[in-house]
């Protein structure tokens, strides 16, 4: 599962009392009512379109407003036809490696930490993964360049370098624009593809937004990967994979899914379309208040026993223990409380056991937060050897 | 794309003034104001489910309407928690060759014939597929037999066994009961897992309606593949994927999409609970009616330029072209005609070239179907060697 260690074997969800594992979004800011009056606008013209296979690229209405969500952010002009809307856009990582990773001494090159649905995906197809040492700053480009010039000498080439330099997940780090110059020259100098990851994008708070990569170059190999995930809903399942042609041509034959969800695409267009701006700062608006409930909550309770910085967008807090905190013992605590989050092991891309744990604020409310961090610096000093 | 040659590799649809060639449904039953209704009324109850990821087995009350709706057919108890829904049955196709044909050596033994949406995404995915010859029954079984025995031989273990025994595509072949009960001793005795694709199982216009292969044995390691796409509408984007648990949990680690649309199944049972069968009851109907026409068409127009079986259900007619016909100089001619079919090649597992074309009825209207198919008449004595 997206942005999920998560995966949920049994058909029946677990119900946790202090949810704080999935970075699901706010039921709270869904607009249910004004959503099922844009299906009750849009289907009755629907009769044609939903009578048709979507194909690979999928509708056309909403692939032209995330192109414009797009140029409002970066001021670039993407085109729809180098658009495909996906299964979320976990649908677009496991079918981009599916392409550029097709020989068994494949590799991917990207972030130490990532999220779990991408690495089980890439571990599950049997891809190596090579991971660059992170910081306060994301990806570190001189050990990207070091690593990629390693791989070169073992007549290795990796099938693209994957990062999300903004809000990445787990580590809610964002890339400062110079270093983002730094990776752009070296996968210039690789000739390596560079696949954005920039779900998270929009969903922000404070501070500086650098540019989105492909915004700052038009002469890398680049991939760029969004969702409607993290600013609509994840039920509504659509992601888009944005390529010039001679790439997204050599993506296009190896999706066999007939295509994505013509009946989601039109009526989240239809509903989003003139208003998306509005509803993502109604959006942010609530979560940045679930954030720092979460922030003042783990500096209430559990200030000594943990550190971390405030994310300035992205719906999770990547907290690192205090050394004598047992990480085993706090999560048997954890689950004694009903109370759920992921593991740092669980996005350390060979599942290394790492301090860390991560936290998201994005589903449970304001006063779930408070009582469950309370909750959890229980369960920490319960587990804390000193 | 399901039941397509199909591949749309342009965000524009090409418009044919006669499409025969994709297994798209009929526009005209699709109840797009009722559907609308029941959007309106079960979209603002959905805040919480939408701002879910929907995890691996999807929307419960449509996996229990789709139970209803195999034992309603076949009188045998379907566990939903045995069923999960995917992005169309072509992601359930994806994954269960992910799942077992995991080997380089893999193979996958299967009807010679197949629709392109199967044959493009096995070979693609680097899976050797193996041909069983058909007759007007279906897969032989006798070959079935003599080809497992010379891969068993070969030390080969197919992956498993995949079949359309009902209304298969592109043949429109029903496999008998008897020759059901030989398929499915075949499985026993080597040991293979059994992939039934039942999609078309309720597109049925006369004759008797055989039992699936999964209601007549419950000790052949069985998987079971259907969809909405063929009742309902493929822009929905709905099928699913039935198997015991050790199968199942054979299957799910494999699912990397974060899960099948929760809006869309979330309306589609909504609308269709309680009123399942007389919507299938009406599409057939109208359904029936095409079919209907293109064989008359056929005869008044085709009658000595080729030979077709009137087909009990599905979507499509397969017509062997007289041997006079030059088949090539007839694809040339429908194509200046703008006429679409798909040639017999794109259906053979092998892209042999052989003397039949697949019509498609269930897309165009009645009268584009009578004008269509008198056209595809003068394109065949332009073609004819004769």
């Amino acid at each position: 599962m997206r942005a999920d260690s998560g995966v949920i074997q049994s058909s029946q969800m677990v119900d946790y009392k202090f949810d704080f594992g999935t970075g699901n979004t706010n039921p709270e800011t869904f607009p249910s009512e004004a959503f099922a009056k844009a299906a009750g606008r849009v289907i009755p013209g629907l009769s044609e379109s939903l009578s048709h296979y979507p194909g690979k690229y999928g509708h056309e209405g909403l692939r032209r407003l995330m192109a414009d969500r797009e140029f409002d952010r970066e001021g670039v002009r993407v085109d729809p036809q180098n658009m495909i809307l996906t299964n979320g856009s976990m649908q677009a990582i496991t079918l981009i490696a599916q392409t550029f990773c097709r020989h068994e001494n494949s590799c991917i090159v990207m972030e130490e930490f990532c999220y779990p649905g991408s690495v089980n995906a890439f571990a599950d197809m049997g891809i190596d993964m090579v991971g660059v040492p992170c910081d306060d700053h994301g990806m570190q480009t001189s050990e990207l360049e070091s690593i990629l010039s390693t791989l070169v000498s073992q007549d290795r080439k990796p099938g693209f370098i994957y990062t999300l330099p903004t809000y990445q997940n787990p580590t809610g780090t964002v890339m400062p624009v110079e270093r983002r110059r730094e990776l752009l020259d070296v996968a210039r100098k690789f000739g390596c593809i560079l696949v954005e990851d920039n779900c998270y994008a929009d969903v922000h708070y404070d501070g500086e937004k650098p540019p989105a990569l492909y915004a700052m170059a038009s002469d890398v190999r680049h991939i760029y990967l969004s969702s409607l995930s993290k600013i609509f809903a994840p039920g509504i399942r659509l992601g888009y994979l944005i390529a010039e042609p001679p790439l997204l041509n050599e993506i296009l034959p190896h999706r066999h899914d007939a295509g994505p969800n013509t009946l989601a695409a039109a009526v989240t267009e239809e509903y989003l379309r003139g208003q998306l701006w509005q509803h993502i700062d109604r959006t942010n608006a609530a979560l940045k208040l679930k954030r720092d409930a979460m922030l003042n909550a783990l500096e209430t309770h559990c200030g000594n026993l943990c550190s971390y910085v405030s994310p300035a967008g992205g719906l999770f807090i990547w907290v690192q223990l205090a050394g004598s905190i047992d990480a085993d013992r706090l999560e048997k605590e954890a689950e004694a409380s009903s109370l759920r989050y992921l593991p740092g092991r669980n996005f350390h891309i060979n599942g290394n056991d790492v301090p860390y744990i991560r936290l998201a604020f994005g589903y449970p409310s304001v006063s779930e937060i408070e009582a469950g961090i309370r909750q959890l610096a229980e369960c920490m000093k319960r587990s804390n050897r000193d």
